[in-house]
This record gives C-alpha cells, sequence and structure tokens, in this order.
C-alpha cells in the first residue's frame, strides 16, 4: 500500500500518521522526493482501512498495490495446485468434466443419467439436493432426500459427487459428498465459507452473480484461511445490462485467474446463459480459454420430455460436446481427467 | 402469465401442454385470435419454471404478467404496513433514524454515541457486532462480546437497538435484539431468511448488491411466507462500473417501492457512497424522494481521531442533519419519530 | 502518476524507462526507498498510455494519482462557474427549471406548452426537433422544421431555448438556439464536441449510459478545450441490471460532482426512470442533492390525452414539483432563477 | 406486441385504445378470455412507443412480442450473409483475420506489420488514421495523413483494409478504404450510422460499451435501411462492474446472434482485454464460441520496444495464434479466408 501525502503537510499530521501505522503493526517506507512524499506500506497491508487512510487530512490519495490475497496467489505458491477427489485429480494439465441434473428428483432419473453421463465421459456427477431458489413459493429441491439419492447413484456408478450446501448446519449431512458446491449467493457467505473450511473437504467455490475476481479470490482465502486448500473456483456468469441472455459468462477471467491464483478453474456453461442450445459453443469457448474443466447440466426426464423440454442438454448432445472437447484439449496442453 | 403459441403449431401439442399446465395446478384461459394463439394462466403461476415452458417447441415467447411477491404486494394489502419496535413505528407518515458506529469498539464509545445520537434526534442505536468483510484477515467485529456492549448501551439510553446477524446458528443471541439486520450479502442467503422469519422479530433487510427490486421482495416473501410480517427494506446501493463512488445508491427505487409493496422503505447513505461528505445530501435526497427514514452511520472515536478521519460523521455533523431533515418533513407529509 | 518498480529490477531497464518518460516532456521524482523504487510523474501525464506501461517488464503497478481534466476541474478554478443564457444564470446558487415536451409537434402544442410552463416557474424552454431513436423506423423528430418552430415558441414567449443536435453538419442550423444539448449517446462524439466546442454557445453535455463521472468530465474537457466554457452537466441515469426503471439515476454523483467539477450540474429526472410519476420524488431528490436545476418533461397533447395518456408530466402537475421546490430552495442555499 | 387490458377497463376506453392503434396503421386481434382481454397488434409494432402504451390507464401491460429488427433479421432471411470484400469474403463458414497496429504511425511501420501479417496468415490489414481518445490532450491519430499511409500499405501488400470514421463529414477520405469500422462510441450516432449506409460500402460495426444485443442489431438495421446490407458485427467487450479486464468479453453473444441475424460476427480480444496476454486464450474461445472471425492488434514498434512493452502482440506471437486457429477450426465447420 503507497500513502501520497498532501504537499503542504504539517509534519505534526505525518508523524502522527506514521506513528499510528507502525501501531497497526506494519513498517513504514518514507519516501521523499522533491514534488511528493510517499509512504510504502510494509508488512500485512489487509489490516488497514483503505477507506480511513484515503478520509484522512493529510493524505492526497491511497493506492494498494499488492492483492490482498495471499495462500490462493500465485506469487507465493507458483505450481498449479491439484486437487484429489476420490481418486480424480481437478487442476493442472487435466481436464475434468461434472455433469448431472439441476435437480434431483427420484432414484431412477439420478442413476439413469449418471449411467449415460459416465458412459460418455463425465468424471463426476451433479445433482442438486438443496436448491437456492428465488421465490420460497418454488421447489425447494428433495433436500436431504436428494443427499440420499445422489449417494445411491454414487454407490451404483462410483463416480465422485458434487452437490451444493446452503446452510452451516447442514455439514454433518454432506460428510460423504466428494465435492461441496457454494452456490453464487452464498459467495460471500462468510460464516458458510469458514465452517466448509473446516471440513478439510474440496469445495468448489461459485463466482457471485456480481462479485469481482478479487473479492472470488478473497472467499476461497476464507476457506484457506481455515487450512482446507481443496479450492476450485467455477465461473459461472456475471450480471450486466444485457438480458438476452440470463447472464454474462466472463470468460476473460479464466486466463486472468490462471495468472494470479494457483486454484483450478471450471465453468458452468449451463447457468450461464440458461438457454440449451448455447452449452456446446460456450463449452468450447471455455476450452479455448483455458478452463480446467466443465460442469454441464444434463437432464433426461419423461415430465420434461412430455411437452418436448429443450432446456436441457440430452446425454446423446452430452456426448457430442465430450468428442468435440476431446480433439481440443491437446491444442491447450490438457488432458481428460 | 401469458404464453404465445406458435401459428404453426400442432393441435396434440397444444393439448399436451394444456394438460400440463392444468397438472399443476392451474386454469388455462385460451384466447384464439384471429392471428395468435394466447394462453392465460390463472392461479398460482410461481410454480412455473419459466425458462421451461420458454424452451417449448411450440412455444414462441413467454411473459410473465403478474408479480411474483404476494405477502409483500401493495395490490393485496393496500394499507402500508407499519413495523412498531419497542413502542416507536416505522413505515406510514413516520420517518425515523437509526444511527450509531459501523463497529462496537467498547462499552464507553457505544454508550457515548448512543447518547449523542439520541440527543440529536436518532430514534434507533445500531452498532455492527458480527462485521461481514471482505477479508479473513480483517477485523471481524467483538462477536458475541459486542451484542453485549450493545444491550448495556439499550439499557443505559432507553434506545431499541439494530444489529446485522450473520448465521442462522447466531439467532438464539439476537433474543434481545429490537430490529435485526439481514446483510446486502446475506440477502439471498434463504436459509437464514426463512430462520429469521420463524423468529417473528422486525427484521431490516438489505437489498443485494446486485439485485433487483422484484429480487428483492422475493426475499421479503421469504420472511413473510414464515408468518413474519414485521420486515422494512433497506436500499444502501447496487453495484455498477461507476468507481468514484463505492456503490452506486438507486433512488428511483424509492417511489417505486412505494407503488409495489407496503413494507416500509428506508436508505443507508453511509455505506452507499463510502464518503462520510456525501452523507448529508444523500439524506436529503432520500426525504425528497419519499424515504421512511434512515440509517446513518455516526462515530466519535479517538483513535480514528488522531489523524483527523474524515470517514464518519460526527455526532454534531449528525445533528445538522437532523434538523434540515425536520425542515423538509412537512413537504413530504411525514413526521420524526 | 507513480510508478512502482519491480525489487529486482536492472539498472539498465530502470534508465530506459526513465528516459522514455522525459522524452514524453515530463519530469521524474525518483524516490528510493528502502523496499521500494517508485517514480513520480511531474507534468502532464494525460499524454502517457498507462496501459503501455502498466505492461513493462520492470513495472510491479502504475497508478494514476491526478484527476486527468483540467479546465474542467475544481482544484484549478475554485469559484463555481455561472453560465450566462440569454440573461439569465444557471450554476452556483441559482436553480433553474428547463421544461417542454419530448418531441415538438406543431406550433400550436410547442406554443402552448411554452406558456403554460412560463407562467408555472420553467425558465428554460426545451423541445426535440432532431430525435435520437433506437429503431430507424421511429419517428426522426420534425428536425430543421422543428427547429422552426421552437425559435417562433422562443419569440412569442420570450424563454431562452433548449435542444440537441446530433450532427456537426446541423450547427449552422443551430445559430439561435440558446443552449445546445449534446445528448447521452454522443457523449463520446469526440468530432462533434470539438465542433460544438468552437461555437461558443452554452453546451449543456449529458452523461453517456455508461460513463463514468471522469470520463464525462473529459468530454466537458474537449468542449472547454476549445475555448468554450459555457459547459452545463446534466445527470440522466445510467444502464445497470435494475429493469424495473429504464435507467438508474446516480444522484451520488451530484454532490461528488460538485467536489470535481466548477461546472453547473442539473438533472434530467424524466428520462431516468421513464415513468411520469417518479418525476416529483426524483425532483426532490435533486434539489435535496444538490442540482442546480432540472430538466422536466412536460406534454399536453390531445392525440396523447385521447387514451388518457400518464408518460409525460402535465402542466398543472409540473406547477405543483415547482411549488415543493420553491419550499426546499432555501435549505440547499439556492434561490429559482 | 400483446397488451393486457385491466378486468376493469370501461368499453369506451377499449374502443378508443383499438381506435388510436388502427390510426397509427395497424391491425388488431382482440382476444377475450374468461379472465383476460388482451390485444395483438398486427403489423410494424415500431412505430408504437411501448412506454406511451405502458401508461394509461386501462393497460395491464404491454410486452413486445416479436423482435424490432427486420432487414438484419435472420427470420425473414435465413441464409448467412456474406460480404465480400476486394475478392475476400466474410460470413459463412469462412473464417477472416484483421491485423494490424492500434495506430499508424509512419509509412514504414504499417508496410512492416501489414508484410508480416499477410504473411502469417492475415486476411485484412487494420491501422487507426482517426482514433477515438477519452482525452483531448492524448494523441488524436495521424488523420488524414494516416489513411494515406495505410493506402500506401495497401497498394505495396494487396491486403484489404480496415479503418475506423469519426464523422460523417470524412465520407469522401474513406473513398478507397476496403471496410468502414464505426467504432463502439459511435454506435448509436445515428446520423453517422445513415450517412455510411448510404455509401453502400462494407461496415465492421462495433457493439457499444454499454448497448444490449438488440440496439445493436438496431443499429445494424439503420445501416440496412440505407440500403447498405454489407454490415458486419464485432463484439468487444462490454461495460461492467469488473475492473481486473478493461471490458468484459461478451462470447455468449456469438452463438446468439448466429440465431438472430445473418450477419457475420467477428471478435476483438484486444481492446475487450486491454491486455496482450489475454489474446490468444480470448482468440482460441472466440472461435470455439463460433465466430466468423477475429480483429487482432499487432505491433512490431522499437519506441514501444525500447521498455520491452508487451501491450501488443508481436508478429512471431500472431503466427502462433494463426497455426492454432487452424488447428480448431475443423472442428467448427470453417476454413480460413
Amino acid at each position: 500500500m503507497i500513502i501520497i501525502v498532501k504537499q503542504n503537510h504539517e509534519q505534526k499530521q505525518l508523524d502522527n500518521l506514521i506513528k499510528w501505522i507502525k501501531g497497526q503493526g506494519l513498517g513504514v517506507d518514507l519516501s521523499v522526493g522533491e514534488n511528493s512524499t510517499i509512504l510504502g506500506l510494509v508488512g500485512d497491508t489487509t489490516v488497514i482501512d483503505i477507506d480511513l487512510v484515503r478520509s484522512l487530512d493529510i493524505v492526497e490519495n491511497v493506492k494498494r498495490i499488492g492483492e490482498p490475497y495471499k495462500l490462493a496467489n500465485r506469487k507465493f505458491h507458483p505450481e498449479d495446485t491439484i486437487v484429489e477427489i476420490a481418486g480424480r485429480k481437478i487442476g493442472g494439465d487435466n481436464f475434468s468434466i461434472i455433469a448431472g441434473p439441476c435437480s434431483i428428483e427420484s432414484e431412477k432419473q439420478i442413476i439413469a443419467i449418471a449411467e449415460e453421463v459416465k458412459a460418455y465421459g463425465g468424471g463426476f456427477l451433479r445433482g442438486g439436493a438443496y436448491k437456492p431458489r428465488t421465490s420460497p413459493y418454488a421447489f425447494q429441491g428433495l433436500r436431504e432426500n436428494g443427499l440420499k439419492l445422489l449417494l445411491k447413484a454414487k454407490e451404483e456408478t462410483g463416480m465422485p459427487i458434487v452437490t451444493e450446501i446452503m446452510s452451516a448446519s447442514h455439514i454433518d449431512l454432506f460428510r460423504d459428498v466428494d465435492l461441496i458446491q457454494i452456490g453464487a449467493r452464498n459467495m460471500q457467505n462468510f460464516e458458510l465459507l469458514k465452517e466448509v473450511g473446516k471440513t478439510g473437504k474440496p469445495v468448489l467455490l461459485k463466482r457471485g452473480l456480481a462479485n469481482t475476481i478479487e473479492e472470488w479470490l478473497m472467499s476461497a482465502e476464507y476457506i484457506m484461511s481455515e487450512g482446507n486448500h481443496n479450492v476450485i473456483l467455477c465461473e459461472r456468469g456475471i450480471r450486466t445490462f444485457e438480458s438476452y441472455t440470463r447472464n454474462t459468462l466472463d470468460l476473460s477471467a479464466i486466463p486472468l485467474l490462471k495468472e494470479l491464483t494457483h486454484l483450478p478453474v471450471i465453468v458452468d456453461p449451463s447457468h450461464a446463459s440458461g438457454l440449451a442450445r448455447l452449452v456446446k459453443p460456450l463449452s468450447l469457448a471455455s476450452v479455448g480459454a483455458g478452463a480446467h474443466g466443465l460442469m454441464i447440466e444434463v437432464h433426461n426426464d419423461p415430465i420434461h420430455a412430455l411437452c418436448d423440454g429443450k432446456q436441457s442438454i440430452k446425454p446423446i448432445e452430452f456426448k457430442e460436446i465430450v468428442d468435440s472437447i476431446d480433439v481440443m484439449l491437446p491444442l491447450v496442453d490438457k488432458k481428460r481427467n
């Protein structure tokens, strides 16, 4: 952090400021140039309230120089993190595919989809048990029963499972879940992040609807600061003024994140657009951008089929996507895992 | 909800669609015009997945007509809701002022501010015990101890108190808090909303950083659907591309909300801008826009004072704001309470 | 501008960088601290491409310290600018009201509205002759004929007139227009800004739909750098994810602009919301926020009246707004002009 | 367009509304259901002011059903448009690469880059002569002289050229430019769109910084409605709250546009991110998303080289990108042209 002091400052004010900074446990590197006086703060500046400093009378400006995240920062951990989940790996030169239905509806449904997804190249099975819904009147998921059905599908197929947690009070129920998902709306539910951090279990952290890359990494930092370094980031679209798509998938974030952090980054092209027919082009785009994997919604449900529903990718379309990805992977130095 | 059916639809597909809608417990009002066929859905359409319907082969377009919120909707409850809190009222023609420090720091600090705030016209005392911080390394508040100090200030001054809850597991600790605040980052923490709804206690629901007015009212609906109608909305700025202010205060939301809902709406001008010197003009603007009250950060802290901190409004500036508000209130048919 | 040099830089690279900066006509203030080397650039740093500098191998970070606008900057011109227009003043402690129809439709219409607006307290008459429309098939305004009708209304009522220009090729036609409006979509039409700057005539510069306050001031700077300092800023709402209102009126910008610039700032509450019934509360909010004036759409059109149109404020509602403003003005130390 | 009439409407009001709609040259399809009365408007509803209708007393809601763009709409022109430019084709199954420097600086520079770009697979040469700059003090391009140098490079290399126009008054100077670019800031400079439309020359229309896909297509419609159907769209990033990248590249727009319109769509990955090292991954992502081409900034400038500038892609890096693209193209059924 750099503090630029006003030219007409009083010496006593400057002394007070330096004393206060040192009182926060930081060192101060004073640089007096011909036209400016600059304080370089040395040490862990995350304890400093930047807005407070900016508001001081003698301060012309304050600029944060370093990144506020540490454990997630590639600078201090140059090697890619590879998260091991039930014998499978996410990160590095591995390309991982998570697939399954938005909601778990029945034992028959989840097992049928799991088998198809596995046959066509899916490495992990996803399925929603607890569903975050904008409306209290909408279906909230099968909740605890949904978890049981998902575990049954895991048993049947041997696939590691991924599902979303919505409250710290449910953590015991998630004991056999292989990869715990934190949804976009809970990305800054800090109490939940801490609790999930304490479990040590692999966590899939979705980006919040309007959260910056820096805030996202700070949420990863919450989990990691509890000792749990098994964090995988998942880009799923951000909120913009554009209304033709549900969200705007931010694929520039992928190569950027690969510079900023050592954590794996995957993409969810299904939720971003809200349109099944965009899933294939956005999947290939994600591979091109350098993602470590994809999370794809796959459905095969007779109720939806009644009216020729086209919202979800069907297993056979999923296969086509995986086949195209396999052709692309050598170009980005990855192999499917 | 209105479904526009494609002109070249097959009769069987249309029959299937109508059958499916009726299977969801809804009525269908079929309107066959010369050039279009339109289905008007009758009943509680919040159970319908609009994206699913839009994706059907025979559907040209779907448009939601009614608002998805009911208990919060002014259509079904034309009278203003007035929330009673420890003998005070928020809503209707009452104008309420909540004031206090961002964080509770010590018994001396909170009681001193409480007394000044009360003397100058504040009706409610706010103070942060549990603090949602972007960084895990930043001060997280005095937490349980902070709550105790706040309760002591309540005892000393008789002021009703407002403070933020961050986890459903803390609800028991909030038993003597008069108005429980849900922060912006937890606006869609649905499990927390349900739990707070069950307490029956007055809730101050802040708008999420990137949430629409409709989503905000749906979160109020979550609390209300548990039987708790004591909900007060608080606009605190939304996230935009503008970076000179921390957030963009959306004052158009105030008159709009007064049409859409019967719930009281207040404004937090302190967090919106992040700049103490904007608090007065934005407070007067909020009164002009028709808000039912304000939540203002007031500070009086010797540590901050060391370097002439100007981030927070001091008690004497708070007094000036209240005095100006008092002049304006007759113009908007309100009285300070 | 501050350049933070990487700790492990080679001396030769640093020498090259300093040489290059000096080659751009700037001075360099070298500050070598214990842990960091910082270059403070002295002089007009607007010629420096900040992205280029940031991309250099030896650069850790670059931070702009000063504002890039100069003529518009209050630092170099502490007194409020008061723009004189046909004997009337905008800026300082004057509060100005511009009113009139969105589009000029006929001589009868524009004169009738002008007379009512004048009677009820409007100081300036607005009316659209050239209309920027999203669709090429929509009514594009009466164009040159509209200008003639507006000039006739000016003659009849003596009111100074305000209307939008859409192309530099129309400048000769605007010779008798008192205040030339640059619309939101042309805020960064730099060739038009330069041409309007050359005329020396008062300019009303609307904020672009997604432009920052800094970009807005830089567009004012384009006009001013041609020698024309008669610039008035007009906030009219920015584009956000919220869809209940057409735009989000950014009233925090008002007090902020009053610090950053000496130019007058007014608000257009009609276009921001797109809802006539929000115009009154947003007008009062604008006064509270400290605006120097308002631009209000007033209509009185039998065609619209046919179906009880409520999009526009009618003259009698305009009167009510002006009456309420008059009560508020002493509170913000302004008088209506 | 669908108008939902309030249930408690008076017959006379409904008659008036229908009469008014018919007076606008439209047909009305009246659908009276059990619980609702709906008017379907038949004909060119772009003449209707949707906000006006929504504001009427008897109107419950209005919904636009059809797209407001016609000439650009794939519904009415199912075949891909292929724009022919100096013997080369853009659109359909062709993949086109436009490359060159941001600004033209000298004859030597532009010819040297042109030759390298051509050797490595670039099909079109770009170079900025007129530069839209936020600051009036920044370099505004070589303007007319820049155009002359670009034409010389065209002569030397035989490459078709692409450059930006900033004012209708420059059109004569652009007579020998093969593809005229409309920049993001001028996307809604409607007078310029009309004038460029009249030339009949191929136009590269960049998306505005905060413009929706619909507005973008309406701007294409402005050009096409003058009889010029040679329009190519160029996605270049939109403005969001994220600040780590200069803009957020909206790649979801690519597959969506291919459904909505028959016009070719290319991507500019250089301006979107503002970071040279993101150009390769975003180029591959664009190919995966289905773009018809790319516009890449390539630079080879000794001044920038002085300090090891890394903002721009160098010719050798450009070659690597083209080589990777060539491997991907069969996957998306395209061939480089």
